[in-house]
């Protein structure tokens, strides 16, 4: 496994390639990134967590017939995937508003919303990764006509799949990252769905358990992780 | 009809209550207004132009099952439609890119694209009537959730109706902008669909031949106007 190439680094994990040209293994590492993706400090046992935590979700949508990138976990830290050839879009679920949509919209901070917001962002630098909708995509040729019906439909279900799983662990999901990418003709959730793409309140108090403890200095970081991660691996 | 009440004035429009309040009268003006809104002028006859045109448009659109507010030409100027209540959102429909897009997104100008471009504005001054998906629409409470799937199909069926009904008339129809009202629990098709809310290009030379030739002072508008309507009128 030495000589195995490193693609990229991506947020908190490294991409290298397997024996197969299908596949690639991600390596999960401790590291805690800011939502601007400096590295901002390590988390202890993050890595091993995240691995875990991800393949669980992955293998949950997959029994709802939501097609995911993941094929296994390899070890501890790692997992194989599909080689997805990733949209350059970022997919953002808001349950709650975040304080860019009440500034943008006029949401109330702190609410649950009566349906979700699902908003995708072209990355690309030189545009400023603006919002699109699917007929932007379809037009600048990112998507196909035919996959606009299937995006719309795969990313809202993992929505609508994921709030009861973290709900029966205690956690409302109130914001989710979304990647998706081709692989042999169809798309796939792909990247990680982790405590590092999501935010949460717990159902008890409605406070902020997720990486905002550590942005918005509320609390020890360390220990909120585990908190969360007992609440989502210890769940029903 | 003197006694009537004047409601409001919209673009190049007086809207007066009719005897019933299910319904309203769209009198049509010889007023040409700016992108902006302002009044830049007038052109003779467009009030009588633009009121057969509407009619016209909306009766071939019911014609294929697209429900709109029309309900029939009154006179030569004036037109009698539901009084809807109108959603706050502007709808613009791009089959070639204008300079906004182009900007925002790096569409290339001058090119058709292979898929319209379909947005929707929130019309909100104080946010500056930002760009919106129908995720943001339902969660602001302003369409419901059944009305989503409704309110896209529509609007872009709209445009694949009026696209091959322009083009049997030597116009490529470039953009379009649309209201939408709920009249009775249902989403219509409102306002007016004329060259004021249109663009075209002339199939022959692909010179545009709309109001751009007074935006960019490009030639004489009455005449422009003139030879557009008289090649929707005139076509098959």
């Amino acid at each position: 496994m030495a000589s195995r190439k490193l693609l990229y680094e991506a947020g908190a994990k490294k991409v290298f390639e397997s024996d197969s040209e299908d596949h690639l293994i991600f390596a999960f590492t401790d590291n805690f990134m800011a939502t601007d993706g400096v590295q901002q400090g390590k988390i202890k046992g993050k890595s091993a967590m995240n691995n875990a935590i991800a393949g669980q979700i992955f293998e949950y949508l997959e029994s709802y017939n939501v097609p995911t990138h993941f094929i296994s976990n390899l070890n501890e830290k790692e997992m194989q995937v599909k080689n997805l050839n990733l949209l350059p879009v970022d997919v953002v679920i808001s349950n709650s508003p975040d304080k860019s949509l009440c500034k943008r919209y006029g949401f109330e901070e702190g609410k649950l919303l009566h349906s979700p917001v699902i908003e995708y962002y072209y990355k690309n630098d030189k545009f400023k990764n603006p919002l699109v909708n699917e007929s932007h995509l379809s037009a600048l040729k990112i998507i196909s006509q035919e996959e606009v019906f299937h995006l719309g439909r795969s990313v809202s279900k993992v929505n609508a799949v994921l709030k009861p799983f973290f709900e029966r662990r205690n956690l409302i999901l109130t914001e989710l990252h979304l990647q998706l990418g081709r692989y042999k003709g169809y798309l796939l959730i792909g990247d990680e769905i982790t405590p590092d793409t999501c935010q949460f309140w717990g159902t008890d108090n409605k406070n902020t358990i997720d990486k905002d403890v550590y942005r918005f200095d509320k609390g020890n970081l360390d220990e909120t992780y585990n908190k969360l991660v007992t609440n989502i691996m210890g769940g029903a």
